[in-house]
């Protein structure tokens, strides 16, 4: 028996999110419908981060447990070749057999993408979300600093969250705008329900102008879900990676334990 | 009677290009049933670029004559309404009543995009080519600057090709990589049947080191089909944009003749 590891990119657009539930088309589901019949086992895959309906990933991760012959680094292969076209296996290798990827420290990094144009574009209209008044990205990125840091998140969590422990940490959050693309890239060890859109959403107000720099701040320390701006749509936000320390990745060949 | 022009961008995967065919879907068609429709008059439009099956544009350019009353700039907003998702109109205004979009100078910038990468990305994958083997893109830098000027371009050319003159002059010819993603950006007076498509096959064989970054050079002298490389799949290929001089594009309101 060995543990792999997947990183799984996928468009959400027809997706229910990652987790598994009745009558919804998720991707949690298709993996392990895919995967079962690939290795000729029954597989239900762990994940790291269980996307909401609609949102997309180019780097989320997940775990199951094999008997398989084939090479780890090589199902990745063998599986996209059975994969639908909107989710894409980036990444195989096995790992220690008690990696949880729930249960390890890491670093995610997540992206919100708006589109602030007179009108929509066709390309990446699947993958931004269309804000037609024009927004000041300067004033976004300095209100966004403020959550940058060890805080409770309160205000900026859905109210149907169901963790008890708001605390979460953030690394770095910025506001670049190219052109008419306007992306809110945020990095930090863990994001509550609905964090990153709400976040989005409160960025967008101090944009619009509708609310000051100080916004951000202001909510955060009111810990009331009512402070914060609303949850931006789902279609904007991308889970770019989950980095865990290499150290816990690797497999220690020496060590029986691991046998 | 007044000249229309529209700025249309389009998601090209699923029509079979610009031109009207019968049983087919195209872009042409799409545009003038919904103008039809919207205006209550015979609309056909006349395009400027003919783009292939499955080839993108964000922006396009077309004319029509109407006699509608509704003011040409508020036009997209109008007809935005009633396209589908993959078609969006960016600009609409009115033009000279001479004013031909294939009859005048003008300056066309095309993209062909590349991902290099071990894997497709389900983001991108109806815009970019998927090359695996690993891109050389410096060499084809070096290799693309051979285009720059005015050429007879026959090599480059389908064989399809019913026009007499191959003699175009190109801009500006750049191979940005940026990570995976590799953009070939083309500027020049004119393109000749599939000549960006060939032009990117070409590069892409200088890429992969199958062939010297004189190639292009040579290629262009042989003035035969042949000596070029493969035309590379519609999917990779958009115009960004067409750029005519503002005075033609201008109404004169003191002229009597435009009226």
């Amino acid at each position: 028996m060995k543990r792999i590891l997947l990183v799984v990119a996928y468009e959400g657009t027809k997706y229910s999110g990652w987790q598994i539930q009745p009558n919804a088309l998720t991707v949690e589901q298709v993996l392990n419908e895919e995967l079962s019949k690939l290795l000729n086992e029954h597989i239900e895959v762990i994940g790291a981060s269980r996307t909401d309906a609609g949102v997309h990933a180019m780097g989320n991760v997940c775990v199951f447990d094999s008997e398989t012959r084939i090479p780890a680094e090589k199902i990745c292969y063998a599986l996209n070749r059975s994969l639908p076209e909107d989710v894409v296996i980036q990444e195989s290798r096995e790992v220690p057999k008690n990696f949880h990827p729930r249960k390890c420290d890491c670093t995610k990094t997540y992206e919100y993408k708006i589109w602030n144009a007179d009108f929509v574009q066709p390309f990446n209209r699947k993958y931004t979300y269309f804000v037609y008044h024009e927004l000041n990205a300067e004033k976004m990125q300095e209100a966004a600093q403020a959550l940058v840091g060890t805080h409770d998140f309160t205000s900026f969590c859905s109210i149907h969250a169901t963790v008890p422990d708001h605390v979460r940490t953030i690394y770095s959050c910025d506001v670049i705008r190219e052109d008419h693309l306007i992306t809110i890239r945020i990095k930090g060890n863990g994001f509550l329900y609905n964090m990153v859109r709400i976040i989005a959403g409160s960025l967008i107000k101090v944009g619009l102008g509708e609310k000051d720099t100080d916004f951000i701040e202001e909510a955060l320390g009111k810990l009331n879900r009512e402070a914060a701006g609303p949850t931006a749509p789902a279609l904007g936000l991308t889970l770019v990676k989950i980095q865990y320390p290499e150290e816990i990745l690797t497999i220690d060949n020496n060590s029986d334990e691991e046998k």
